[in-house]
């Protein structure tokens, strides 16, 4: 799979890293394409346009306050029909929230509307995206898109990032990407309780004892 | 220990019926004490300003948008050198948030500065609160306040309810609350996404091969 990914910081160069590893083609887009790739991988960075002309997915790792601006430059006629893999959070530095009342997953899909957007990975750190194996037991990433085909090539890009299938939960349709977004905030509160950003979050269900005859 | 809870609906009764079981004196406080008690517990509805008045430990499991204006008609004087160990969102009922950029854990500590405000139990529905052995495996419940005593009856009173030590996490200050309420918005896209309210969070650390020499 052809990805382009946008945003050269750090979460960027992971996936586009782990990604490489896996066997796709992957270009990385800045507006400053002279800057050094990442290390010990095939990644090269080009010009936003390029990496976005070639890709069948794209990938939002911009700061979520600029990305709308950024990918409004690229221009919706050169998004339209690709899969947008969205790891933004609209928060602005200041701790605020800039998407009140709702997400930057809403606000790109209703911009790029022949663009189908995939909000994911935006509950985890880099390092932990990119090797959920890293912790100590199984974790959950969520998945929230209107449209199911885009959701299930998200699925092959994370499974090839050593999510299992069932470390999966797709919540529903992009106003869900809310709950991922708002979630930064008790993010930042578990990383100052742990020491650490490297954690991952595991959704535990019902005992299969209680859940027999639970009501919902 | 003397347990005042504010707040009649179903995660008053249910925290109320699970510590009376424990062996504390609980009462429920309602500006209509003539309602019905739960079932099957020793627990009284009194006036909310009875259940104050006896109380070590006030709870506050009312509605988040109403939390403030019901505690202020109780008075600070009546609240001051308790602890309050705080359940609610501060969301509105249509999804709103109303308390933007803030908390309602923050909002109650700024009101009644002589009471140490704890927030806790937020991210989880009523049924897994007073059974965290309902749930496949450990979760996690998190903790916000200032005052490091108030936090140690609160463990005392998590304990009661099932919660073994280790899966109680500190987040830090009571500002850390936002994360915890802001978290109700995921919270409804992962109950929509298994189709049940009962489940639970739990933190997943790196493993200790990686978690060696790993920086943070």
């Amino acid at each position: 799979m052809r990805i382009g990914i946008l945003g050269t910081g750090h979460v960027g160069r992971a996936l586009a890293g782990a990604w490489c590893a896996a066997g796709h083609e992957v270009l990385i887009g800045s507006r400053a394409p002279d800057e050094a790739p990442p290390h010990d991988t095939g990644v090269r960075i080009v010009a936003t346009a390029d990496a976005v002309a070639t890709a069948d997915v794209v990938v939002n790792a911009t700061p979520g306050t600029a990305s709308v601006a950024l990918l409004a430059s690229v221009g919706a006629p050169a998004l339209a029909g690709k899969v947008l893999l969205d790891v933004g959070v609209g928060f602005t530095e200041t701790g605020d929230l800039s998407h009140l009342g709702e997400s930057l997953g809403e606000e790109l899909q209703r911009t790029f509307p022949a663009t189908p957007v995939v909000k994911t990975l935006c509950t985890i750190d880099r390092l932990v995206m990119v090797a959920p194996d890293s912790l100590e037991g199984p974790s959950t990433v969520f998945l929230s898109g209107d449209d199911p085909t885009a959701k299930q090539t998200v699925r092959g890009l994370l499974h090839d990032l050593g999510w299992p299938p069932d470390s999966l939960l797709d919540l529903g349709g992009i106003t869900t990407a809310r709950g991922q977004e708002h979630f930064s905030l008790l993010f930042i509160g578990i990383a100052e309780g742990l020491g650490s950003y490297r954690f991952g979050l595991r959704v535990v269900k019902l005992s299969e004892e209680h859940a027999a005859g639970a009501a919902p």
